[in-house]
Formats: structure tokens, sequence, C-alpha cells
């Protein structure tokens, strides 16, 4: 076989074991005697088009995989979303390196890179086989039973709640949580697991796959405070109306808005502020406290599912491995896809780019409860073997009361 | 010695090891023959008046340690502040109960509650020894070297902005994080034990004990921003102007003060959506994003320094111990503090009441450096060690460049 270069990228927002995948490409190449070097291009696709390109094969295997272990993209990531002319900008360099394979690691906006560069070396007659690799903590992409970056989130999102769920029973108010994910409510759904005992929270959850009412909202939360005297709320940060105006713009006039008209919904706490408000101005409950997971949720040094640590690694590894072993169909590539085998087992498949590729997988209908307002078993089932081996447990004193000696 | 029973309760804000002193007064009771009952009361000095108590004693071990490891407040907290009729009230009960001893574990509010209390009790000529334990991730105690519940709301910022700090750069603008403390900025300068190599964020850092200046912050901002095409910045929610006026009173118009006309800084994004707001509109810079940490800081679940679940375990054992063999000249009681012996070794004395109760602690001149904006090594020396054996540790790439091939 003819030597061969292969270049890796990261693209899109962080996660938690981004870098395995990197790392998982870098060190499965190294078995294979034909790769003659591996490079990495900073800030994903920008970097391909600038020729900021690094040698990863200099790197000793004790700093990848230090680096393996540490959140967020070790080469640096990009918004950019390439267009036709873009991507032929990028088959250029990947040409002029002679790159034999290229590897992608990123959401569905990069699965469609993938496949836009691979159709641009087809047509030019150039023998590029494109790798899309999975990542995102949206858990957004179709054909994958999970995506990795997702379960560290949820982990992280999960014990959050859990924190929040016995500061809000120590000192009892109403607590919104506010969590990514502008289309998928996975992430948010997550907050579930937070529950041990029948009256934790969060007691209601508001996922972006349902209409958000304001009216219902309100009633619900009052509903739950008069139960409980407390009552502790995950919202996704994508919640909408019946028309599909983002709750956010309803409430608040001063929105951000990105190149592509999306209301920039993370980096401010105005949704929490917003739903908060409402809360104490129209159900007159004092002690209403708002928090924003923010950028914590998805880059947080330290706290990861080892599970999620594993199968990042792997899709990394069997990149590589369709790469170099792939068959004459899949000769311009694919995307790995994490399928489940078992419970809890999983294998891994390279599917066509054009079944990934800019479409979005929302929360089946079989995760959400009737109300609209929580998960249902089928969901826990699905979730808690994601969350690895070491998720916390929280416990609470059996409280056998004493009588009264003054008030009885 | 005839026998006795003993009572302890938890005050104020909710820390991550909090349960551990409670566990250790139940604990090390265990160990004193004449101590027959171990009460907790629920929520505070507030389930004292209210006659809501718990028997303790039924606890099995294994719950005990269970909750021991438990973020928050188990019994429940209050943010009531007793006067001397509340305390009167307090007092009534525990003679009523027949206390000998009560233990109240919580800040600088709380040993001033237990001084009342103590005060109480002698002018009735009860024998009750009054014990403060203490409490509070704002680490603002007179007469500790730190205090329990520090240390890990710490380590818990100090892994999220060096999580914020890879996030911001790989996808690079310009990060605020909004941290606790009102007048202490220890837990805001937690931030800077983030940085491994020199370029890392948090760039700039503001502390309550300085004065803001606005214009001097976009100055600051400009100038790292320019420097390192990013900046991480670490906000106390407690930074002031020159004439002592919350900045989040200055920058909006709309804020809620508590019953002591203090403004609520926690549970809201303002200050980090003001602060982003002011760099976006001053500097033009397009990429700025703002998170305030809130509750996750003190509550997040899995997130703890070893250190410090040991010695706040220690303070509630040595403050049973003070109790019961309590000198004459301490009768009355006093509140356990931490002093530091080695480096790095701690040992507990019992310091008279008045020297803790309503005194705030704020960070040592030694501490901050010379623009205000940063720490010295004096306080790495000073904080390294309370983080405990498994703070984690970021790493990057060693970035050995390609030379470009298009467009050299």
């Amino acid at each position: 076989m003819p030597p061969v270069k292969i270049l890796v990228a990261q693209g899109g927002g962080p996660t938690a074991v981004i870098n395995q995948s990197m790392v998982g490409v870098v060190q499965e190449a190294r078995r294979f005697a034909q790769i003659e070097q591996v490079i990495g291009a900073r800030f994903g696709v920008r970097g391909i088009v600038d020729e900021n390109l690094i040698d990863l094969s200099q790197e000793s295997n004790f700093n990848l995989e230090q680096v393996a272990n540490t959140p967020s993209s070790a080469l640096g990531s990009t918004r950019d979303k390439p267009d036709e002319k873009y991507c032929a900008e990028i088959f250029k360099v990947l040409r002029a390196h002679e790159i034999g394979h290229f590897f992608y690691i990123g959401g569905n906006d990069s699965s469609d890179t993938v496949r836009i560069v691979s159709e641009a070396a087809q047509q030019a007659g150039y023998p590029l086989r494109c790798i899309h690799i999975p990542k995102t903590i949206d858990n957004d992409l179709v054909g994958n039973d999970h995506t990795p970056g997702f379960p560290s989130a949820a982990k992280f999102v999960a014990q959050a709640f859990a924190g929040a769920n016995l500061d809000n029973a120590s000192l009892p108010g109403v607590y919104v949580g506010v969590v990514m994910g502008r289309h998928a409510g996975f992430l948010t759904a997550a907050a579930a697991m937070a529950k041990t005992f029948p009256d934790d929270g969060p007691h209601l959850i508001y996922l972006p796959e349902r209409t958000f009412d304001i009216a219902q909202f309100l009633t619900d939360v009052k509903t739950t405070y008069d139960k409980y005297g407390r009552c502790v709320i995950a919202v996704s940060e994508g919640i909408h109306d019946a028309s599909g105006t983002a709750i956010i713009s309803l409430l608040s006039k001063d929105v951000e808005k990105d190149a592509h008209g999306n209301v920039q919904l993370s980096g401010t706490g105005a949704l929490a502020d917003l739903l908060c408000e409402e809360i104490k101005s129209k159900l007159g409950i004092k002690r209403v406290r708002g928090d924003t997971f923010g950028y914590l949720q998805r880059s947080f040094l330290g706290c990861v599912s080892d599970v999620d640590q594993h199968e990042a690694r792997e899709v990394g590894e069997k990149a590589v491995q369709f790469a170099l072993r792939g068959t004459r169909s899949d000769s311009r590539g694919g995307s790995v896809a994490i399928r489940r085998t078992g419970d809890y087992a999983v294998n891994y498949d390279l599917i066509a780019l054009e079944a990934v590729a800019g479409k979005t997988r929302v929360m089946e209908d079989a995760f959400i409860n009737a109300s609209g307002t929580g998960v249902t078993d089928a969901f826990h089932a699905y979730l808690r073997p994601l969350l690895g081996r070491d998720f916390p447990q929280a416990a609470r004193l059996r409280m056998n009361a004493i009588d009264k000696i003054l008030k009885k």
C-alpha cells in the first residue's frame, strides 16, 4: 500500500470528550504502517483553509492521553458553516498536502461539510475518503443511539439538578435551571436523573419538543409549590410557543441574533431571569431563583461519564479502521454511528453521510410523559447506562420525629 | 456524669460538606457514654422555635455516612437572623427538651445567634454549653485559616474556569463568569487556580476588596483581548464602585432587595449579562458570553475537596469534644476554629464567640496583586493544598506547526 497522510479537525461546540475522539484517530493511525503522518487542523475547517496545520505525529503518548482527558477541542474549533465554495477551498488544501483521508469530528453541520468535501474530491477524481466522527452534547444526530459528548453533559446536568434540588429542599422556594438545547430536549430531560425520592426535583421539565404556554407553566408551578412547598424546574433554552417563536423573544425585546437569524440562547441569563420574574409577579412567591448552566455543562473540567470517554475514543479508532479498511461501496467515506447492541453494549457502523448531514433528531414521543412536563421510564432506561459507573447518589436522613413539648 | 441530650442545627447557605460536620457531631457523640440522645432541628433555628425536631440517634451508621457525602444541609436551613427575643424562644425550647449542649453549624450570623442564646442561658442560670461550628463558602470568618465549605466551592470555581478557559481557547471571544461573594473575594480569586499555561484564563479577576471602575475594566479587557485574541474574566457578584454601590445597581434599575436592604446578587444572571453588554457595545467585540455560576458552586453533587471533607468532619467531632471536655473558663462555649499548623496540616481551637460573631474577614492585601486584577503567589500557596488530592489538570497539544504550501 502507498504511504498516506491523514488530517483530523474538530468543529462546532466543544464537549467533555471530543479530544478522546481526536486522540483515538491519532493512536489508531499509528497502528497502520501505511499512515505516515497525522496532521491536525487548528480551529476546524477554518484552519484547513488557512493552512493552519500541526503535526500530531510528533506528540508523545503521555501528552496525547492527558489531552484526551481534557475537555473542549484541543485543536480549536469554528462556527463556520462552509458552502460549496468554502468546501472547494478545503479540498484544494487537502490535495496540496496530499491528504488521503479527512476526519472531521462534529455535529450535523460538520457532517454536511464532510459530505460536500467528499463530493468535490470525487468530481476531481481525487481518491479522498472522508469520515465524519459524531460529537454533540445535544444528542441530535439521526442514525445514532446517542452521540459522544451527550452522556458527560447529561451527567453534569443531572448532578447539577441533584445539588439544586438539595439546596432548594434546605431553603425552600422556586428554582429554575436553564439547560442548553435549541431543538432537542435530551440534555434538559437528563435533569430527571437527579431524582431519588418521589418528592425530589426537578418537579417540572420543559422541552423544545412541546409547545410552551406561559399560563399553563404558571399553573404547573403553583400546583407543585402548593403540594411540596417548593418547586425545582428544568427548562430548555429552546422552549417556544405554538408559532415556534422562542419564549426568550416573547419575554424580552432585546435579543441577539446570529448570521443565520437564530436567536442567541446561550451565554446569557435572560431566560431564567424572565421566567423567575413571571413567577414572582404572577404567583406572588417570594424566594424565586434562576440559574443558567451555560458553558459549564459542556466544558466543566472534572465531570465526565466513563462510558462516554470510552465510546468517544472508540468512534475515533473506528473512523480510522473504516477509512483504511473500507470497501468499494463506501469508498467516499461516511459517518461513524453508535448502535446499542445490548443492555448495555454498543457497536459502530459507517452510515452514509447523506443520512446524517443537516438532519436533526429530537426526543422520541416515547421518552416524554403525557403532560409534557417530565420523562418516561423508557427515557430513564435509555439514559441510565450512559451516565457511567461513578454517577453519585444523594442521601437523606430518615427523619424520626421527636414529640413536641411546648406546642403539642 | 449525669446523662445529657445535645441538639444540632444547620444555618445559612448550604455547602458541599456541611453534612460532614453534622455527622461528625452525631458520630462523635456516640463515643461519649453520657450523651443519651442527639437531636436535630429542622430548618435551623426556625426548627428549634417550632419544635420541629428529629432523633438523630435512630439513624444508621451507613445512612449517616451517605448523608455526610451529600451536599446541602440535610436538616434543612434558614435565613432567619434571630434577635434577642427570637433567641429567648430558642432557649425556652432547649430548656423544655433538657438540652445540655447546643451545636450550630453556620457562618458569622449563626455564631452571633449562638452567642445570644448562650448569654440567655447564663442569665437564666441554666447550664447550656453552646458551640458554633464554622461553615461558609465565602471563607469570611475571622479567626480561621479557612472555613469548611470554601475549599470545595473553590474547587468547583477553579474547575469551572479551567473548562471555560479551554472552551474560550477553542472558540475565541470574551467570557465573563460571575462568582458568589458579597464582601469577600476568596471564592472569585479561586478562579486563578484554573491556570496552567501563562496565556490561560482567567486573565482578569475582579474582587469586592477593590473598587470596580467600569472604564478601567473596559481598558483591561481591551488590552487582554488585543494581546491574546480572547479574554476570560472572573467577577465577584459583590463588585462595587468607590461609593460602595453595587455595580449591578449602577447598570440595572430593576434589582431585588432583601429585608436588610441588601441587593439580591445570586439567583440572577443580570450582572454577567450587563457586563457583557458593556463589552459588546463599548469595545465592539462580537463573541461575548457570560455565565453566572449561581447555586451550582455551593451545591453541585460530585465536586468536593477531600481535604474539605475531612476538616468539615473534624470540626464537628472537635465541637463535641470541646463541649464535653470543656474547662471552666470556656463553660459558656465558643466557636471551633481551624488553624494551619504545617504545609499542609491543621489543628482546631475553641475561640470566644465574640471574636467571630458578626465580623467579616476579607481577602488580605498580600493575596491581591498590584493591579487589583489578579492574585499573588502567596494566594496560590494558601489555596493549593485546600483543593485536595484529585484536583484535575488540563493539558494541551504541543502544536508542532506544519509548513504552508499554498499560502507561504
